[in-house]
């Protein structure tokens, strides 16, 4: 059948709370530099009463991801669980008025919407610390069957190990995207959660993943080898498609017959690295969804990436579709 | 008495919510271009749907002024009203961890926290629409005497004219400012504003404010004449203190005696003018409250003014202190 959705994304659905802070501040609070903690209500108070002054905007991996195939001109959806308070509201507000469709229905009770507090030191890397909140609401019942057998690609996000019920979301969402001729994709979300569910990321990417997104940290914290080059030999032996980013190094593309090497675009000033891995994705999925060869998927990638880690929030600013004309010409 | 603080502020307590938009948008919206127009809940929520993905900052006229003086290293205070909410949380929260004294009590009932949805054109044009939410439960109860009496300068904003009650909150402050010796000032806010309030505007520029905030239009909207000079020769024959702002041409500072030309500082590229009053007054208030000569407050306040055009949102996002350095050595 015609696919109507390029792209159905799955994942929690969290406001960022950015703000400016140094190593100090890091060591202090006890954050692992570049990582995602998780934390709970109580230290998420405490830990935001310590913060500097920040701003507020949506975000969330594949939910980053999926505004990003939105403004590129992709048929998105999005399944995740806010609540129906302000910070909820903020959230469906920004995914949905950009044609999104994201009907998911909010908590109407139990915990806050989730909210990521990310501290952003001088180098623009970012360090977060998630309450999820809402998001340990979302299970198997939010699934909307429609929506991903509709879509071409289904992409998930391996933060949903986190939540309790979120998982067997997934892994429905896996089955009934399988069972319509559509393909799944996945991306490992963070080296410290790989840590906590290796073998069941290990198994997912190795026999029920088509497309597997994973940074360089993440890659060898799945296979514990110190080495990119290690991880790319163990990867590429079982994946179908693996896009593995490098920040400043590019990305590489592999698949059992094909290997690229992808240059990162150029970008004038990196203010906030948060969503470079998840506009890759959108760029890559957005090449990918309209039939374009792996090499173009990769170089819209890395123009999406470039675009979002040149100012603070991780979904885009700029007009990506104009942005990535000159990959499209090539 | 040794004053403990140098400037204490009194305004509406809002939730900034920002996003680009065109001016086809603006005027399917009907909204002033440059104005602030004031919206109800229905308003604000319709209004809300239609706009494009945004970015929250908290905001507020004098607010805003009173997190660049605290960015400043002064001494400051803040009194307005939120509600015990989400957003009223994100407010007390950036408000607070920056050292300012908040500790209006928040509404329990009622109203949200009060937002301003800011449409930024492609010109770096702000466009906003109010809504007041809780801000209209701020009254003379929450005037603390305390704060206003060990403040060098009680900083209002004509926006206060708008809440029912308010304007009492603004006269009893500046009635105990005067009474312990502190200096008063004032900002005009709003054009629109000026033309809702003329004639109380005029009375309290003319007899009981020490130092005014203006720029061209609120200006000339408050002498109903055409030209920035006929706006300059009405205020000089009554304001001690007059700070005539006048976005790219400069600032032009004015007393009975004095009389100084300010140019405006350079800013590499205009992205959000949302805040450049604002943050002018701050520069101007921290010399004053310094005891700098007028000129000098002047080239601050056009330093201040020209970070916070230079990237989206009315707070100081640089290092003001290091950035005033320059001017400070003249």
């Amino acid at each position: 059948m015609q696919s109507s959705l390029d792209v159905v994304g799955i994942g929690n659905a969290i406001v960022d709370v950015i703000a400016r802070a140094d190593e100090a501040f890091l060591a202090e609070a006890g954050l692992a530099k570049g990582a995602m903690t998780l934390i709970d209500e109580a230290t998420a108070q405490s830990l935001y009463q310590r913060m500097p002054p920040g701003i507020e905007c949506s975000g969330g991996s594949v939910a980053n991801s999926i505004a990003g195939l939105a403004t590129l001109g992709a048929a998105t959806a999005f399944i995740g669980k806010v609540k129906n308070d302000q910070l909820g509201n903020v959230f469906s507000h920004d995914i949905q008025s950009l044609g999104v469709t994201f009907r998911t229905p909010p908590a109407t009770d139990g915990p806050e919407t989730a909210r990521c507090l990310i501290m952003v030191t001088p180098d623009a890397q970012r360090t977060m610390a998630t309450y999820l909140g809402a998001s340990i609401a979302l299970g198997p019942q939010d699934i909307d069957r429609s929506l991903i057998k509709a879509a071409k690609v289904t992409y998930l996000e391996g933060y949903l190990w986190d939540p309790p019920r979120a998982k067997e979301a997934f892994l429905a969402a896996m089955d009934i995207a399988h069972a319509a001729g559509n393909r799944v994709a996945f991306s490992l979300s963070d080296p410290f959660c790989v840590d906590r569910y290796r073998e069941d990321f290990r198994a997912l990417a190795e026999r029920h993943i088509d497309i597997l997104f994973a940074n360089e940290a993440e890659l060898m914290s799945l296979y514990e080898v110190d080495s990119f080059d290690d991880g790319l030999q163990a990867v590429r032996a079982f994946c179908d498609i693996a896009v593995l980013t490098r920040s400043a190094k590019g990305a590489v593309i592999v698949t059992k017959n094909e290997l690229h090497v992808i240059d990162a675009a150029p970008c004038a000033e990196v203010v906030d690295t948060t969503g470079a891995g998840d506009l890759y994705a959108a760029g890559f999925l957005y090449g990918l969804t309209r039939g374009l060869e792996l090499g173009e998927c990769g170089r819209i990638g890395a123009i999406a990436a470039a675009e979002v880690i040149s100012h603070y929030g991780a979904r885009p600013e700029a007009d990506l579709k104009a942005l990535i004309q000159p990959a499209l010409a090539d």
